[in-house]
């Protein structure tokens, strides 16, 4: 079995962490920590644990690591390097939070607006997009676990970038997200009452996921890309629906990005191309690690439309995060990631 | 005072109308109809009503119209031809369907599989939005209400193609509606548990409300356009949002897209221009008849994401309607419509 | 005009204050309270007010008190009571806390926790349950609006309880509430995630409104009553829907019930017995000031289950005070209050 | 491996089954029927199956018994009696209609209006709640199971009325329901712009529910037991509140109370009893076959309020038929049903 602790577990993706590994057959969950919440039970914070026998909250300076394998990182953005320095070497690490998903100091600054304290540790680690960085992944110490919006955006876009079947100055990503995405702490603007029964953009120019984005895409594309992205707040918990509005290069047909899809990701797991005429819904995969993607002609012959749909919590957090651990592991890539969605 | 009658009263078009005309000071309704229901008091159908003295539904060919100066129409497209010719001249209309929209009957037949059987009837109408069509639509005898999605598309973007600020060659149109722009008729894909918890496009590339929008953006730009449009379905009732994604011409700044706007709409108590920075939310116009619009900058010098929020109900159709009724009857344009947004 | 301040403009009932006093056309708006965001625009804090000219907000000590006629105070329990005993004599006041609801020191004490620090102006405060103090209100200066659950269990609990025809002993109240009436402070219990697909009780046999209901049900019933209460939380911003299990006294009739009910109300614009199969929806009844009660036979044949549906932040909190400042004024008593709920 | 047919598949508990049983060790799913939807693939009635390979749906005439060891039977109540009198004997069912609940004949026509044709198969049939029946359902061939209000109400009840602690004829159980307890039906009062936002009480004193816990209560006390019983529909998908008011005997303290439910479920694996000062919310049990069950002092002395929460879905149908199964067929009785509840 491998000794997993969760640091950060008293958060949506701790909590979905643990409910995803409890059916996880090589993992035993070891520590759960949280700093402001140590010595409760873990039921206290999240009831519907209440029937397991789980380890209680704990301070991550109280960890024995000598117990530890492996370490989920569900920490807040920017209070998440020092702690992964500090972990000893047998330790790997899946970091769900944006700290090193950034390849560079200068791009993290930029975007998150502190200096990156770990430069060496930030070089060394992979970002986790499981299905494009399979390889990196297997062999590295610290895994940097995608943004939620990136990972819905980039699965369709990557493979479409690489193959030069569309234009890399002209993509449109609008992202519609469920609240938790925002996490568990109070703030008036994710009460019941001012999210329900209304959407509205927000960031708009200036979420921290675009950067993101842009660096992954130009990857992809063998050329500098700036995305034009805009995510909305929608009335529902989970789930992020990406719409992408895509030039077509000159010659390339609607069937041609399907074929190049569908090639690319016949074989996975968690990534389907659906038949034409269907779209994607954010409920259909609910609760799964799955990621449904559709392609649409546009009115206008150049242009596409592709939709992606996933769980913002599974695939776009916790769930990649489990994904790559079994990567890093060499286990099955399912395991515990077997769960259909849970629908109506 | 007017006399008013409210043409397919029982689905939420129809509720609507009555909900806003109860509080307009002119306005006397004489008769709600609906041919399935005809004979039941109104408030089996709505009974928030119930405290309220109201007629009884009646079928369309037990009217009087001797009675009757003015009717709503909000019957479903198709039906709707044979009835507005039908009506004694006397008599002027709104019609909340899509019957009279589109200019040609051509152009019908493309978007609606039907063959348009009022021809004259359909070259007399006038397109009613409001705020750019006020002269002709204070003439009219027939004037065709907008669609839900065109109404939130077109007030921000008109004024910028007529004046030559952004590329006509590239209107994106992202929109969010809540379930009642479908309608009241029971199917599967409007069940509170089909809808809840999660999102979906629609209609991708094919929604009928992309030719209406062609229509008059082209008007507006001085040649032919064909927007980008897709519509999503939100866990909501009522709102639509739509993120437009827009070019800027050369030499033009988002501050020239913004004097644009707030020169157009300053004058305006329907449509707002928010000041910068901030952004619009459909539950804050959930009831009202605002329009709210808001500018950006993108990351990408050259380009702008602008933001309208209406009510779909409102300023999307039943308010809207009743703001016709005004122009058309030289009544002040706010009357019956003053009523602040209910948040929460 | 009459120049009204609203103290505590910042939360809920604030904004749902404003938004029916702005259809008042005997009041006029003077002042807007809020301690901690003193100087911003009021629009920042509800943007649905963004089209209108507000008063900013501002700090109550900030306040003159010469060009106010009436307040509406709706701070927090506990914090209302200096408040209003610093209000020069020419103000009246309906105060929306509870801070003047129990009649005695000691009841406010017992339940709140805290030394009531007016006594002299408890005892001068009126119970403000409009339909059935209105007299006592016309004549007060301080009127302690009631409490949300209140209002909606004792309008059809009182007059059965005053003519004797149900057992006082056993009287149970289920009540299920949306989210804004725990106000708009952050707190985790009440983000979308934790309240959105779920249901749950609280305060179980300790809800404070419990002495509240004991205290005006002991009046009718000329007896002490201990009410059996149960709120719980329902996935919706606005309204409470109460489900009341009585037993009928030996002899009486649901028919008996229903007389007694319709003839208390038959003459009230507010409060509407249903007809016989019909049952309230609270979504009928939402944005509106209306009360709407049903009676249905138990399958045991001397028992009864009556349902009674509000909204909360209306008929529960603004629409009743401004009610029950109408009656004050000598006003019309549905001034400000007629509009119809707002469904869908 | 035991091979299994789903019959009516395409319903939201066809669906519920599926997604636990696709986690059944010991399962093989061999067909999957629905009469109007035969020969289409699963996964264009549920989506979220498109990823795995499942039979498409057929007619049950057309499936060869020889294949099929165990049914579930998941159609309407009254289609439900001629299909399992014409399955082969070989073949074990648990039925999840109504069609087998109520023990006589007469009782079943009295609450369904029809006459029952298979009055033998009725007596052989079990009512499976499956914690306090566990015995019989063992050895039957047929297992009717529980409604979904019965099971939230009956499992904390029973054990109280077999000990004598609460009065039998004074059992108020009041519950909240989510919508997929009405089935996938397209009906207007499920439109999501019908449910949501609101709350009201459906089937006041008629619902068939109402004779279903009458009859188990009373085997409990020993005596007639005549529920007073109101269902609610709460804007949910999922989940059953029943919150449950009774009067205890002479003598009868809330610990007592406490200490027999504690006895009686302390090593059931489903049916917890929350700890002192806790009250459960149906979000924790969400997608999970657990009840919560909590135990709360009234302010009345002799009275005392319990709470319980189940997934409809689950507990109430698809879960509790599949812990039927593992009963049936000696299986250790949590197979299938290990998924902690997916919150938020």
């Amino acid at each position: 079995m491998l000794n997993v602790a969760i640091l950060g577990a008293s958060g949506y993706t701790g909590a979905e962490l643990l409910r995803l590994l409890l059916n996880h057959p090589k993992v035993a969950i070891r520590a759960l920590t949280a700093e402001r919440q140590a010595g409760r039970p873990y039921a206290q914070v999240f009831p519907q644990f209440a029937m397991l026998d789980l380890p209680d909250l704990v301070k991550i300076d109280s960890l024995d690591w000598s117990n530890i394998d492996f370490v989920f990182c569900a920490l807040p953005h920017g209070t998440t390097q020092p702690i992964i320095a500090g972990l000893p070497d047998h330790v790997r690490v899946v970091d769900l939070s944006a700290d090193f998903r950034l390849a560079t100091p200068e791009a993290y600054e930029a975007a998150y607006g502190l200096p990156h304290e770990q430069p060496e540790l930030l070089k060394a680690a992979v970002y986790g997009l499981s299905e494009i960085e399979r390889e990196a992944i297997a062999k590295a110490r610290v895994v940097a676990n995608p943004g939620c919006f990136p990972t819905g955006a980039q699965l369709p876009l990557i493979p479409l970038l690489e193959q030069g079947l569309i234009d890399a100055d002209n993509l449109i990503i609008d992202s519609k997200s469920g609240t938790t995405g925002a996490g568990r702490s109070p703030k008036e603007g994710l009460l019941f009452a001012e999210v329900s029964e209304g959407i509205h953009a927000y960031g708009i120019g200036t979420h921290r996921h675009g950067p993101e984005m842009d660096q992954e895409l130009s990857k992809a594309a063998g050329r500098d890309v700036r995305v034009r992205f805009t995510p909305h707040l929608v009335p529902m918990s989970r789930g992020i629906l990406s719409t992408l509005y895509v030039t077509m290069n000159a010659g390339v047909t609607l069937t041609a990005l399907r074929q190049t899809l569908e090639a690319r990701y016949q074989n996975e797991p968690f990534v389907h191309v659906l038949a034409e005429g269907q779209a994607p819904q954010t409920r259909h995969v609910r609760g799964s690690n799955h990621v449904l993607i559709s392609l649409h002609a546009d009115r206008n012959a150049n242009q596409a439309i592709l939709v992606s749909a996933e769980d913002n919590l599974v695939k776009g957090a916790s769930g990649q995060a489990i994904q790559n651990m079994n990567i890093m592991m060499g286990y099955e890539e399912t395991l515990g990631l077997s769960l259909t969605a849970q629908f109506p």
